[in-house]
């Protein structure tokens, strides 16, 4: 028995020895498919596009509203009263729910967090901006090696985001919250966009995690997370608050409910649905307290309301009936709430079917401000309001299913195709593990199996062929064009 | 970036090199922490046991039934009509559902095959035999680590199968289908209970899988897996046709829908659920035709008939409500479909919401089959009796959650306790990852939260330490007594 366990440690060694070396150098040439580099000529053409952005939105005229975009960080799409939830009580966001529209069918733009706000807030599918990984505070080991390796760690500073676009047509710009698109100029809040910035600018299991007020330290790590969610509808209420003429654009951006979890003093130990119901109770009354600024102000019928999470849920908070979780290419990975309103224009008690993607903000915001899509650069995203207001839907167009720089799924209509990919049991694989059991390729008809149980690629070859000739089609764009730049 | 991509390829060598170390150190130690072994009291002492069991059954009087035993193969809780399936289409067994009682939380008792079956046929929490890993085909590597390190590579011969105490009582004993405890005497099933047997012995993942017909191969490797479903129906309804005065026993377990899928001719492609439905299919109409077998020999109100799953649904296939799949010890991995049919002896139509158990069918067997409890050992399982006739409860007991030798959960009533174990998103790490990504303990509501996602350990701390007590109790009295014999 000794003679077996040496020859079968032996062994073991050896093979994992091997697949360390193969492993090490894929990680290290992925991470580098994307160099981190602006150049001047890009940076310049961002400005041309625009300075054009904001003169004709200044010729603009009619009715041009203030936006406040809210974001939870890892809030599942089962998490939620609107969404059918028994769990957690969440009175505030119910009642918004049934002011405006309850999008069933919205995906963010990646299954985490950093990814998926750079397409948040450029409207671009994230692999267009190169920021395809979570980054981290520079020091951590994850982040050195992204570094020695070239990829990048920051969001472009070519890349134009909502905010950016609303200052230059006038609006007043504020963000408040987690950041998590690099921690390093250009690529600041204060650089793309906000004017003004109180936050965090990682997750919060990252350390160190000070909280930041535009570019100095408010508050040095370790910071009480207990008190963050407060503190940041305490900012949030009173940019709300403040008097001023120009129309402004607020960004919430919570930490919350990623873990680890930290409940409010006050509403700590009284959910029935643990801590992190406290935790969504925290969430929910912080949303309640903006929308009563908004009332106190007047100018809730003034006001785009916006309500959505980064990703799925991913330790805890449920997915609903969707299969999978954050980080997956399953529905649950990118199907997330979005709440809607604004009095006056969208019709209250909406409940859309029709799917739509966090790259639709973008464009739908900027219409609304009367600012023009930038020239320069393909936007993948489409204007909602035809599907908020008439219930005209947008054209059919791919939902792309991305972990980090690999593209595993796409959804087009009803019908989801799988890329043959590493799958164990429910969980999608990430590298190096994924190629022990690839699966697939499968053809799901979300309609009938909301629930990507049943690969029916064999009643309808020829939609999963086209599906997945759609894959190679981006990447062939990809291939010849990263960027996606028009110029 | 050359110096920067050596540095960070060779730290990370030389990291994955430490943790392969560690890890086939403790991977040896845990296949190595039961022993092959059978010895000769042991073995003494269970003919003893059996004969007295067989003893005493012979002296009861009274209606014994025949036994169908229908298993599944990664069967999900959500892949039938009667758990609210609305794909693959399965009328027979939704009849069969309607014709006795329909289980809503029966556990397998582990969530992956071996394991399972050993204790679906032991009545015993499969850690009690010693046999929690799945067994490979002599000559596969993880065959090889596991016979090395002198870990158990088939049931243990000590132990009492179902068969064997139906057998010693004087019942006709037969199996069609998937053995997976073992390849070896004294382990096959000829040797632990089976009069006759007609299949294959492993996974249909495995490989060689030679078609065994008793102890002589009948149909060498490769098999045609697209007839497979059939010769095991063909096989079982001849069982069942066959004329004898004794009652009789049929353990009938599928290879499907396990991976590779693979459909009969006359179904293939017939299936609006793709080929998993197809495969679906082939078991509904093996189910019937076994169940018309039984109409045909008028013997169908003389025989009950259970129909269940190994364990929740692997890559495809669904778990209905619950979170998790196969391997997992959240609900999705070991929450699988129980029919009971034995039409004048249990109710037509019940839906039964009382947790039961795979350990409880081996004592629920023979207590109709008037068969004593092996006096020499611990039986896990209880007589599902009373609550298939009069509705009564049966005593309130554990759920043991094992993955391997380690025991991550309990559940006892509503309440569901997680140690802190390794969780990535909705799947359940298993070692050497685990470490890495710990979560818990975990406290989950089951009665008010399905789907495991709400921790309230904080609302019922006290509940959490009762729980996380009764698992070390169960491991101090498998430390003092692991195989938990009486004698």
């Amino acid at each position: 028995m000794l003679r077996g366990l040496t020859r079968v440690l032996g062994s073991l060694v050896l093979l994992l020895l091997a697949a360390a070396l193969i492993g090490a150098a894929w990680i290290a040439l992925r991470i580098a498919r994307f160099e981190q580099t602006e150049d001047e000529a890009s940076l310049a053409a961002k400005k041309t596009a625009l300075a054009a952005m904001g003169a004709l939105a200044a010729a603009e005229s009619g009715e041009r509203p203030n936006v406040v975009l809210i974001v939870f960080d890892d809030l599942g799409y089962g998490d939620l009263g609107a969404y059918r939830s028994a769990a957690p009580a969440t009175p505030r966001l119910d009642r918004l729910a049934t002011q405006g529209a309850v999008f069933e069918t919205f995906y963010s733009p990646m299954p985490y967090c950093t990814p998926a706000r750079a397409g948040l807030l450029t409207g671009r599918w994230p692999i267009r901006t190169g920021l395809t990984q979570v980054v981290f505070p520079e020091g951590h080991p994850i982040d050195s090696i992204q570094r020695f390796a070239g990829g990048p760690v920051r969001l472009p500073a070519d890349e134009i985001t909502l905010a950016e676009a609303l200052r230059a047509a006038g609006y007043a710009t504020a963000m408040v919250g987690k950041w998590h698109l690099g921690d390093a100029a250009p690529s600041l809040p204060n650089d793309l966009g906000f004017e003004h910035y109180f936050g965090v600018l990682h997750s919060n299991d990252m350390a160190p995690l000070p909280l930041w007020r535009d570019r100095e330290i408010a508050e040095p790590d370790p910071i009480d997370q207990r008190t963050l969610t407060r503190k940041y509808t305490e900012e949030a209420v009173a940019f709300v608050e403040a008097k001023r003429e120009k129309p402004f654009f607020l960004y919430v951006a919570h930490n919350f409910p990623h873990v680890p979890l930290h409940a409010s003093p006050e509403q700590a130990g009284k959910s029935t649905s643990g801590l992190y119901g406290d935790v969504i109770a925290d969430l929910d009354a912080s949303t309640g307290a903006i929308l009563d600024a908004l009332e106190r102000r007047g100018i809730a019928r003034k006001t785009l309301v916006l309500v959505t999470s980064d990703n799925g849920p991913w330790y805890q908070g449920s997915a609903g009936v969707v299969r999978g979780r954050k980080n997956e290419v399953f529905e649950g990975g990118m199907r997330v709430p979005l709440l809607a309103r604004w009095p006056g224009r969208i019709p209250a008690g909406q409940r859309i079917e029709e799917v739509a993607a966090g790259v639709d903000l973008f464009p739908t915001v900027l219409a609304r401000a009367g600012v023009p899509l930038p020239a320069d650069r393909v936007v993948d995203g489409v204007d909602l309001w035809p599907l908020l207001t008439a219930r005209a839907s947008p054209p059919e167009r791919p939902i792309w299913y991305y972990q980090g720089d690999s593209l595993l799924a796409v959804r087009v209509g009803r019908w989801k195709a799988h890329r043959r990919h590493g799958v164990f049991g429910g969980f999608v694989l990430n590298w190096p593990v994924a190629p022990l059991a690839p699966q697939g390729p499968w053809l799901f008809d979300l309609a009938r199996d909301p629930d990507e149980s049943y690969d029916v690629s064999q009643n309808n070859p020829e939609r999963l062929d086209q599906l997945l000739g759609a894959m190679r089609g981006l990447e062939a764009e990809l291939a010849a064009n990263p960027r996606g730049w028009k110029r």
